[in-house]
């Protein structure tokens, strides 16, 4: 059993910032994420995209955030359990909770914190009738790590930002890339459609335009995929990859089973402290929901610092001192 | 007439945050400060100390902070009056406000947003009889610009952070320093109190403990201070400068005349949205106060951020959309 004062469920900036905060007044924390790394949507839907909102960074890589977050946080020492989900939650008496992942961790932790952000993001599937059977083997929705598209024939279907994005990026690491568009218009940014016809025109991509990926062809192993064109006419495409980007649809997951107060997958909590309507669990960032609500990476700061106030003087019993950081800097634990 | 959409009272941190969110939402902004530069406390009280806590930055300089978000706020456009304290608000009618200050500078503007920090600072001056006729020639409470003082006698009278970092600092630069302490022990950090010894040790300062500047000499301009010892004895040192740093102390001034819900130096309001009692006036930062509240620059971001919201609602009629910004960056203006 895992033992932590704060069980931190979300590893994106929100719950990164809450680790450092917690320090301050020398709580530990554990954090758990489904992702497989940490910094959330950051590192998982937009590593190389530029924030302008965050204070104090006229812009900011989202990755580069999410590594400033855990470097801020390291004199704290979290741990992680990255790769798992919290399924189940027992709340065993004042400041004690078992939580339990889906791969059966357990966890003890005095308080819960949930910045879960939108929830877990699960992709939108195209409707093809043996698409289970290579999701392991050729089927990909998002693209964790571009090398292992390098010198691969990959076949990329959709037509929004995401599909041109990595069709640009993709286009100089695979050996032979085909995009598959069941229409001609795009509903990506204007620019990014003229670079991806451009790249058709002079040949450094294939594109199928008003067709569809039908059936997969494989054997174990993703080897071709069948489009069907608009026409009713089909084609085989070679393709050890068939990139299906049709975006990331945010689903609460197993938190709406926890007795919590929800309203539109948004947690309700009071403005003091982000508390929910279970005492002992607080819930900030994305996920939460109040009058005034914004849904900015900034605001997750700032209800991580009252909520870290709020979980100490239940843990100790009496108010923390509010801690200034500087000259002196941090005490590391 | 200066015309704006929203006054910022206030040129520090979150007053300069505020611009930029402001800016999102195509809402121009006017700042006033009575301080000479923009930064508020991080510019006039701790530029060359460390911050820990503002997210994203493991460590930061307050100037650099103070740069980064002047950097942040300058495509939109901001205006400034510095150096100048409003002393009076005249509500003429819904969205429409007179601010005056006491140069008689006038700003009309549509909103007010009160980002005052702990109100203004001024200094704890000691009990000298002749000490206002020198304050414009060679008494200084504060260090604005160290150069003034290259090859200059000073002394400097304190026994706090604020007099052993500037001996510190001033040592290299002064032709000739005396630190004058009414006692013998110190109340600042045991590492500079060390190195303040070590200095007078070395010959590259002088140090009068047990002693009090008594009274000022000169002519028109500052030439000797008289100090006192406890043992009743007098004597005369050489001063071109004389540095009271008793400390600054906040005063909450004209602010405290305007009508606003006023409790312990602090106003109150409403964390939907920051608002005060007075519609159309807004407070962030440190001079406000809610329930959870802690004087935290970031949670000054944020309520920054939920500020503009409202304002933009209250001039335009309609809730603003909440406007991500990545990619396509910041629409100037």
């Amino acid at each position: 059993m895992i033992e932590t004062d704060i069980c931190i469920i979300g590893a994106g900036p929100v719950g990164l910032f809450a680790i450092f905060e917690a320090g301050l007044l020398k709580m530990r924390c554990h954090v758990v994420d489904y992702l497989p790394q940490v910094g959330g949507q950051l590192a998982e839907i937009y590593p190389k995209k530029p924030i302008y909102d965050i204070p104090g960074f006229p812009i900011v890589m989202a990755e580069e955030l999410v590594h400033n977050l855990m470097e801020q946080a390291k004199p704290f020492h979290p741990t992680f359990t990255l790769g798992e989900r919290i399924e189940n939650i027992e709340k065993q008496d004042e400041h004690s909770f078992i939580l339990t992942t889906h791969l059966d961790t357990k966890i003890h932790a005095k308080v819960i914190c949930i910045a879960g952000g939108l929830g877990c993001f699960e992709p939108r599937k195209p409707a093809i009738d043996n698409l289970a059977d290579y999701e392991k083997n050729g089927v990909e929705y998002m693209v964790l790590n571009p090398e292992k598209f390098r010198d691969k024939k990959i076949v990329i279907a959709g037509g929004g930002d995401s599909a041109l994005d990595w069709t640009m990026f993709l286009a100089d690491v695979a050996q032979e890339l085909t995009m598959v568009h069941r229409g001609e218009m795009f509903r990506g940014a204007p620019d990014s459609v003229h670079k991806v016809k451009q790249l058709a025109e002079e040949g450094k991509i294939k594109m199928e335009l008003n067709s569809n990926v039908t059936h997969l062809i494989g054997n174990g192993k993703l080897e071709k995929v069948q489009i069907t064109h608009n026409d009713g006419t089909n084609k085989e495409l070679d393709a050890d990859h068939y990139l299906a980007l049709f975006g990331l649809s945010p689903k609460l997951g197993p938190i709406a089973q926890w007795g919590l107060n929800i309203d539109k997958n948004a947690i309700n909590v009071d403005t003091h402290d982000y508390s929910t309507n279970i005492k002992g669990i607080y819930a900030i960032g994305d996920i939460n929901n109040y009058a005034g609500k914004l849904k900015l990476i900034l605001c997750g700061f700032h209800e991580a610092a009252l909520m870290v106030h709020s979980a100490s003087e239940l843990i100790l019993g009496k108010k923390p001192t509010l801690k200034y950081t500087t000259v002196n800097g941090i005490t590391e634990f």
